[in-house]
């Protein structure tokens, strides 16, 4: 991996001089048209060796180029907010939207190969990270971001002479500490973990270059040379890749309407009884949610159902038991102009709960599977791309201590009608019902249809759908909140 | 203050079921028009004696409405990222947006209160504090916030009878705590500091209602009215009060323009001089950013200038001095959907750095005394009573550990007139000139009269203009560079 920038590269001054200017400007302006395209986000990893011009790239870059419109991250210890979170979570909240480009230093790539080095992970757990990082970056680059990772290398020869250089200049020499020196001792391992990461990671969408680090002058070209040559062919098509570059995504046709269709939505409760139970469940769920185990974990609800399946007010009954210093309900409605220059799931990740916390989702991250879906929104590629993306989603969610539970409340067509008439004659106002409602309905089968497919392909072991027969409110109502109570029980 | 709340107000359960269906409806549908109308946020402040009902009654709000569209915050102690900050970050960072509810547990009132009753500050401190706090909910309620404070009140003997009850009952005892009694001891001194805080908060714009907390259906209907009340008074408002209520402020008309006409725009530097001098500022001004001292300050940049004044080279001289990772440069455009609908100043409270680093704003809150002013995009008294928020504003950022240096960049209308049509040939395309520059280039005698009321009225002690004087752009950079430089070595 490392053999090609160890054999010495070096730029002569002259002809270092001939050549940047013309670099530069030319990194101007594609950075000028970057910006006002604003179609796409650039993302420059820097990763590699110590001492091997990381740092000094990332200020050339911003040298070169119109710093206002770079955000450069570095990456240190995550900050508390950050810890009680998915991993990804703080890479998440400062990518760079459309039209700018994003200089991280210190990224998703340090923990997982650090780690390892130093003997604090195994193997299958670096494994694990490599496959979350493909998936990440996979995803990213569907979602239109231009990637490019940098890896400067320093032989170990070359890594020796470097310290035993600055250690000999009294101006220097502080800049060497122990910890150096240490980190100097395990080279080779470091150097086999991280080519092997590198190797797994180095995709079409998202290459590796790995960049001799000894010679300023020519790593500095070298980057700037790649990262011209990559925003210019992209700045060129005309379009995002909307098309599927491979053959269109084979979509089995399984008759899974049944899982629906076979809800038994004749099933009723009495107000007595429903009143009786529903305090039982919600003093579970009231107890559940001031257990001391739960400051450890954190609760997210998604919920989903056709209009007037009641989604509302079984989020109501959730809420009734909770301290409402601890919840937070999130509702889904258009993405805001900063939501709308960001991969999809960026809107979500945001309000991703802290520890001892519970976010409830009204319409969720499942609505690119079905509203988009059925609406077409977005491209097919992109929802069935979606079903993976956020399995792989939850899983962090559940790696970081979350209880997800997963609601599609179901009622039918006929019981929608009565509710969409009763509505029209409530004093309630936000329970009036509008021409999109009238709409939505008409496409009742395709709606079941995405519901169905939604179901079949994220309903996971560890973020499992519940689907609810809520055409008796009241029955609905309490399977909820007695799900909700059950799960959390088994899991504290 | 709480005399009135001592008096043993109660509500029968009777006439509360009578009340009671009546109000929730009434507030969901108010609560339905504040969303739909989207034109101001109701925020409401809850405070008071422990015991007297406060989570009670943020749980009954969001019970009573929709709590889809309410944002409760609970402030508990601050995480590390809002302890790097001023204090009222974090009440700016979950501010109700227009159109929502945002209540608030635990607000600004919290820490001055028990920090004076614990003795941990002076009355000045208290008194200071005070002050901001009524700066704050002034500048709140000028940008049509609906601000509801409520303080719940329970007399000695109440609050002894409480704790007593409690503990004679096997399943509540465990919710009295030592801490409770200890608290207890000191309730003469907490009625006493928080009813003079009540008293110097209780504004005509922020009135606090003190609510008798020993009867549970008595306190519900009291803030459930209240907050009906208020909130329909202000949605038959056809706008927010954008006209006056009082006179329209009196403006001093000084003859300030002297301030920009006196700058000697003829000083120059030869490139030779000027690459020597900057190398050594460049020089003071790194070694300065990586001394141990700043980690416990941060830097803010400000630039202001007219079109072509040269503020992007400027900052490009102050970056390449600097370590990438360790600042940010904010460019100053149109706001985003989300910043719309919050008060003006909180797009850039949301960009304040962390203690040790650098953010740099190319254009600043000063737009609103500049271009809002000057394009008539704001009201008179919008902009006016923007340099007092402004300096309260800078204040803060200070007392945090923020140094700040401002900079109006000055150039003569011909040399602008001669960088307009100098860039109009030049191949780098971020310099291209826009329409719009060319219309702001007419209004230049209404910009230089902004300026000098700006740079008159905001450049303080703490936080001072720098004029520079920037027809030679070698001079102009130099003199930024060095006017940084200087000032971190006088403060470190």
């Amino acid at each position: 991996m490392f053999e090609s920038a160890e054999v010495g590269h070096k730029v002569e001054k002259a002809a270092y001089d001939k050549e940047e200017p013309g670099l530069r400007e030319a990194l101007l302006n594609a950075q000028f048209d970057l910006s006002a395209q604003g179609k796409f986000a650039v993302l420059i990893l820097i990763g590699g060796v110590d001492g091997a011009g990381k740092g000094e790239t990332v200020n050339l870059l911003n040298e070169w180029m119109d710093p206002r419109h770079i955000r450069t991250v570095a990456y240190g210890d995550p900050s508390d907010e950050e810890r009680e979170r998915p991993m990804m979570w703080r890479f998440w909240r400062s990518l760079p939207p459309r039209g700018q480009i994003g200089v991280v230093f210190g990224s998703w790539y340090t923990a997982p190969i650090v780690d390892r080095v130093l003997g604090k992970s195994t193997d299958i757990q670096l494994g694990h990270a490599i496959d979350r990082i493909l998936h990440f970056e996979r995803m990213l680059s569907d979602e239109g971001v231009l990637i490019l990772k940098f890896w400067f290398h320093l032989s170990k020869k070359a890594q020796k002479k470097r310290l035993e250089e600055l250690e000999s200049n009294p101006h220097t020499r502080w800049r060497v500490t122990t910890l150096d020196w240490e980190r100097f001792k395990i080279y080779d391992k470091f150097s086999k973990i991280s080519a092997h990461a590198l190797r797994e990671t180095s995709t079409a969408h998202a290459p590796w270059t790995v960049v001799e680090g000894s010679d300023p002058r020519y790593r500095s070209l070298t980057v700037g040379k790649i990262l011209l040559e990559a925003m210019r062919k992209r700045l060129k098509q005309k379009a995002p890749p909307k098309e599927p570059t491979e053959a269109p995504p084979f979509v089995p046709v399984v008759d899974n309407l049944q899982l629906l269709r076979s809800l038994d939505l004749t099933q009723k409760l009495d107000k007595k009884t429903y009143e009786k139970r529903l305090e039982k469940y919600q003093g579970e769920l009231n107890l559940a949610s001031r257990n001391r185990k739960f400051r450890n974990r954190s609760l997210i609800l998604l919920f989903e159902g056709s209009d007037a399946a009641g989604k509302g007010g079984a989020i109501r009954r959730i809420t009734g038991a909770l301290d409402a210093r601890q919840y937070a309900v999130i509702p889904v409605a258009a993405p805001t102009s900063e939501e709308r220059v960001q991969p999809y799931l960026w809107r979500f990740w945001r309000h991703v709960p802290r520890l001892g916390r519970v976010t409830i989702f009204d319409r969720t991250w499942y609505g690119r599977v079905l509203v988009e879906r059925v609406e077409k929104f977005c491209a097919e590629q992109d929802w069935m791309r979606a079903y993976s993306e956020i399995n792989e989603f939850e899983e962090q969610l559940v790696e970081s201590g979350a209880i997800i539970c997963k609601f599609w409340l179901q009622i039918s067509e006929d019981e929608q009608l009565k509710r969409f008439k009763l509505r029209e004659k409530t004093s309630f106002k936000r329970f009036k019902i509008t021409e999109e409602d009238w709409r939505n309905r008409k496409k009742w089968n395709d709606y079941e249809a995405a519901v169905a497919d939604m179901v079949d392909r994220t309903s996971t072991e560890i973020a499992p759908w519940t689907l609810i027969e809520a055409e008796d409110k009241l029955f609905g109502r309490l399977k909820v909140v007695k799900t909700v109570a059950e799960r959390l029980e088994k899991e504290l």
